[in-house]
């Protein structure tokens, strides 16, 4: 089912977690900034200098962890990354920066690294200080507890962890020259969701040697399809960012940019990507279900972006496939409202792959089959226009009301 | 309260519906559209040819009754305009522009009326054909319980509601030159409530005497700091217009355009529209209370629009005012990202009289004090910026779980 995208023979998707990566350990442990002794900081370590890449939010409000990864991060080389939940570290003056440094200089001192090759993060409430005990002691007990095995990856997810409540996990292997290349990835996102390069926090890690300039447009190449294609609520939130960290463990030879060999190692990792992005959208806050969007025959790429972005985001639309009401009425009317230029008489759309409203008048559907289709975990939706050849989609979820029995009280 | 955008004492409201211009006659009655026999048509009647002026969804998808009256209001003047609730008559071919041509054409034939006198109306469910039979005993009761009475009016503004839970109806009276001018208006909305020039549906009657391309200007103007700044979700529907009617009777000497006694009418106008836009917040679906978002010290008028568009339509900031939470990271996130350019380090944030942000920090607050501002039915967000002078405001409502379990099945 993950082939649709990026299938190769000669990439294919394993078990594991972010340590599935030879090179790479980690750990997650519970320091107290979240209640009842959740997993709440993470810590991943590569034993050798990675060359780093990362995306950020395009929020002009930007968390203080974030900022201190945007600096460090030019380095082009990184050890280790270390991430606390519950708290977002953003909004609170000089403190913030002040603490994300202290963060990176005190993983810095344990593991025997220059401050300048640790990068941070923060996810949770924004606006209130750091307990900067609690992160200090989880630092120490994370650095004792790092390991290797599957498990350290496992337990670093669940520590970024805020509102989800599934692990967002993903391995995937690929031949390359006859070599076994790995990349693995976590990602944390639940709300606050919608992709301006990035969203959410994830990392990466993969044992391929390659300089982190060309690490780094692979990376923007592979979250435009994938982390850019999510959108739970609209709201983008301030700490979000892909962070990529490549081990060079498996000695390659260059990647000669443009070739086929690179092309390989970016269908991985827009691959991975997009496996990590369709578990942040079924996850998203009190979703019951995966929903892809899909829009075809606009006029421009831009249009068809615009569709599928205003029918993923439309509270009418979501509330309805909550509801598992066929009302593709409202699918037809976000379209017209998403700014794109097209006919609303060659506009048809499909739920799944009944046909409900055929250039742009309703057509008799067996209701029952409609009601069929919006029970399943994952439903998409389909608009055709007759503008041209332009594609997109996007994948979103339903709205219910445990959206908002989950965003009513998140500070208390 | 109503005094802060158009208040002077020459300018009042008073008690009445839209039948309280004189001139005007309407009814409302249940005709088989809606369940259990709840009233969904609409007639309203000027004793005279009225001048007429309306504004129009900018959805590109455009119900076929609204289609109608965009073609017959090109005559500069109408006699009637016919609503129905429970079906959109949106989205059916041919046939639904047929239809409002049939709504038309029975009205006139009953008045005695050229169709091309009267506009046409429809809200409720997207992609149903209309039941003309329903319809036409509609307008044959309607017809027969015309009344200038209030309760004319009251009866015609409780037909066009689709999931309102309250009137909204509004009477100005304006000192016009030593004479007395009415207005008078009556909306719907709840859902799919986002402002393009314009959005719900919105009937305005006034007897004042000027030609229709002058009501036009005014009409215009008047919606844009009115309809034009209340979002209940940020769907816009593909069935929603604002129509004004001046019938005339006031027999007033012509307004010079520009002149001291036109701005008079279009704060009268203003005023009326506004207090029917705050009505259709307060009322939003499953709404607890009215949000206003204004926005100050922006660059440019086009950047405060952005941010309080971004903050009344984020479902996270709507969350959190629904459980009263002071959340203002949210607000300040949603700033962010609205595409407005302004240092965030420069940005304050009160919640009523509560300043919860100072230059892009956090403030301590009195948390009881918080939540008791936010306990009340009206609250007010105020984010202040330190880039230039402009400003904006926005109306909004909360995002309630009763959003989505009055979305999830509004089809059956």
């Amino acid at each position: 089912m993950s082939k649709d995208l990026t299938g190769s023979d000669r990439i294919w998707e394993t078990a594991g977690s972010i340590t599935s990566v030879p090179g790479f350990s980690a750990a997650g442990v519970a320091c107290g900034l979240k209640k009842n002794q959740q997993p709440d900081l993470a810590l991943i370590v590569s034993d050798r200098p990675a060359a780093a890449a990362g995306v950020f939010t395009k929020n002009l409000v930007q968390g203080h962890s974030l900022q201190l990864t945007k600096n460090n991060i030019q380095n082009g080389q990184a050890r280790a990354v270390v991430i606390n939940s519950g708290n977002a570290n953003a909004c609170v003056g000089p403190q913030g920066l002040a603490d994300a440094r202290a963060m990176a200089s005190e993983t810095a001192q344990l593991l025997g690294l220059d401050p300048g090759q640790v990068l941070t993060g923060s996810t949770g409430v924004i606006g209130l200080p750091l307990d900067m005990t609690a992160v200090r002691s989880g630092i120490k007990a994370a650095v004792a507890d790092l390991s290797p095995l599957p498990a350290g990856g496992h337990a670093a997810q669940k520590a970024i962890m805020t509102t989800d409540t599934r692990a967002k996990e993903c391995v995937v292997k690929l031949n390359l020259a006859g070599q076994e290349i790995s990349l693995a990835g976590m990602a944390k996102g639940s709300g606050m969701i919608y992709p301006n390069m990035a969203t959410m926090i994830g990392i990466i890690t993969t044992d391929l040697d390659l300089p982190a300039s060309q690490l780094q447009k692979l990376l923007e190449k592979a979250v435009q399809p994938s982390f850019n294609r999510v959108l739970v609520d609209g709201d983008t939130s301030v700490c979000d960012m892909v962070l990529a960290l490549a081990g060079g463990r498996a000695a390659n030879s260059p990647l000669t940019p443009g070739s086929p060999d690179e092309q390989l190692f970016l269908d991985a990792l827009t691959r991975l990507c997009t496996r990590l992005a369709k578990l942040i959208a079924a996850d998203g806050e009190g979703a019951t279900k995966l929903v892809t969007v899909r829009a075809e025959g606009a006029q421009s790429q831009e249009d068809a972006f615009k569709i599928v972005r205003a029918v993923a985001a439309s509270p009418l639309v979501k509330t309805a496939l909550y509801g598992e009401d066929a009302n593709w009425g409202r699918i037809l009317t976000a379209a017209g409202y998403s700014g794109a230029s097209f006919d609303p008489d060659g506009c048809s759309i499909w739920l799944g792959d009944l046909l409900v409203c055929q250039n742009g008048t309703a057509v008799q559907f067996d209701e029952k089959k409609a009601k069929a289709i919006l029970q399943e975990k994952e439903v998409t939706i389909k608009i055709s226009l007759s503008e041209g050849q332009a594609a997109e989609q996007m994948w979103t979820c339903d709205l219910s009301p445990d959206y908002v029995y989950i965003n009513g009280s998140y500070r208390s």
